[in-house]
């Protein structure tokens, strides 16, 4: 290998946090070892430019950011604790040293946020930016949560506000309304450049009964749909009872196009889950102490598929993301 | 997501096979379950369009047979059981269905074969064909190998020949001898095209007291290299110790070559180990009852470095074959 290649791999792995007490041996052998608990989550996402984000809309750091939250996601719709994560870099020679370590100092910026140890990985070149992330999580006191196990006549809920990513993103490539203060312009585009995956609110709902959960990437809709296809079960959700953030309307339009961002917009990386009427309150408590607010926003009833009213009453559309394609579902 | 994706990620899911004693929850949750071993090695490994690999010379199946194998050669020389694995794939619109089975076919041949399960993974568009292949494997009865163990005074032991994948690399593309009979021409390119990870080889070894382990996918000068650094030693490794495929020089176009490919060719995906010379004749022996031969190469030293030694005594450059750009150490 080019010596250069070896500096640039070096100064990669240098900026990356891999201290763990599991880890009894990280980057620079052939694997990994870790002394892990012996229950693991394990879960791997895979980001590509032209696809998933744009260079240059995107900062370098924002994708580094996102392809590891948008996988600690998937372990937080777990209720798992986080443990390593392993990065596959390919990128294209127009990238320089000084483009790639702003991409790893995104990845660092989460693992250090969320107490991730980067274990391995692996740098090539290809004719794009493409990020694959694994992250391994483990059970904790409660069993891990999959999507398969609502019931009807649990409730529905969601953390935080939806909405806000889709907007960022509208933002972004400079739609969208002009009458939306600075501040709140701010906290939407953050939403699509630096998701928080919900580990806490993960392991709180877990801990409060949650029968059910997935985190909410491919939009409302089409989530709530592979919830309830996972679960043999039909969810209805009220779409007014579902927070959106400050701003969405008037940084979208309106308040029809904020209604579907709240149902189909995507990449919020909030929680939806199931959970027995009794359990809510102390969900609700639970979730809170993390940081996060909780909502119930619908009923699980027998049947199947997911059904959204919006503002009228009448069922809302809502196809979701398609972040293998980079499109919405039906448009290609 | 158009049904058609949905569709062809089912085809895909159907082809893999996800069996496995371990595996709690598989593909089509937020993460795959494992009730694994306390003690795993997880390792990552990317083959890229244009870079490892150039299509249509190399058939599809042979991408996805090679993306898992090159992953799970990094098992084989920590000594591990194999596990699971996590696909990672990216293709052009270009790929279609029928394609995009063909290297699922080449993924669950391997899998199949060396008794993986296939617990996750990620499919999206991208544009080039992209797999990364993330494995998981645990600690059996003796402890793993890492790279860092050798010791002077040890032998240096290599499984299997050496050579054959650069060969067959060289007869794929239609270069190389042609004085070459078609047996030994079909075994070279089988090197390159349907690599084996030495699993049983590896775990062999390891319970045999190898102290320090690797495998050669590099090359044997930089894999020797990489060893000799991780332990802080010196290797020497007599090329003309180092077993060879049955018409690795007529194919290549004589000896020269052929020592060449024997000591940077790389993509063998064979062993290079230590172990105290009183092992020898133990570890010889159990690796043989896998149905691979263990040859000693050479001897550990006091020093830094690896020293390869060709036909004269003379030394010999060994680069090695560098994966992460698809070109040779120095030509960029």
């Amino acid at each position: 290998m080019a010596e250069g290649e070896f500096d640039l791999i070096a100064r990669l792995v240098e900026r990356l946090p891999s201290a763990s007490p599991r880890l009894r041996l990280g980057s620079g052998d052939d694997a990994a070892v870790v002394e892990g608990g012996r229950t693991s989550a394990t879960t791997v996402d895979a980001v590509v430019e032209g696809v998933h984000f744009t260079l240059p809309e995107f900062p370098l750091a924002a994708v580094g950011r996102k392809a590891l939250a948008s996988a600690l996601s998937d372990l937080a719709a777990m209720g798992a604790d986080p443990g390593e994560a392993y990065v596959v870099l390919a990128a294209p020679d127009s990238l320089g040293s000084d483009a790639l370590l702003e991409v790893a100092d995104g990845i660092a910026e989460v693992a250090e946020r969320e107490g991730v140890a980067i274990a391995g990985g692996d740098f090539t070149r290809g004719p794009a930016l493409v990020l694959a992330v694994t992250c391994v999580g483990y059970e904790g006191e409660v069993p891990l949560v999959g999507r398969g196990g609502a019931e009807a006549g649990e409730v529905v809920v969601v953390t935080g506000e939806l909405g806000g990513a889709a907007a960022g993103l509208q933002l972004l490539s400079g739609a969208g309304g002009t009458d939306v203060s600075e501040g709140d312009r701010d906290a939407l585009v953050a939403r699509q450049l630096d998701p928080r995956p919900r580990l806490a609110a993960g392991r709180a709902l877990a801990a409060s009964g949650a029968t059910a959960m997935i985190d909410v990437s491919d939009g409302l809709g089409a989530d709530a749909g592979h919830l309830a296809d996972s679960s043999g079960v039909g969810l209805e959700i009220e779409l007014t009872s579902v927070p959106a953030p400050p701003g969405l309307a008037p940084a979208l339009g309106g308040a029809d196009a904020a209604e579907r961002a709240v149902a189909a917009g995507g990449e919020d990386y909030e929680l939806l889950a199931t959970l027995p009427p009794e359990r809510l309150e102390g969900a609700r408590e639970a979730v809170a102490a993390t940081g996060t607010a909780l909502a119930q926003v619908g009923a699980v009833r027998a049947g199947q598929g997911a059904v959204l009213r919006g503002r009228d009453g009448a069922e809302v559309e809502a196809p979701g993301f398609d972040h293998r394609r980079g499109s919405r579902a039906g448009s290609s």
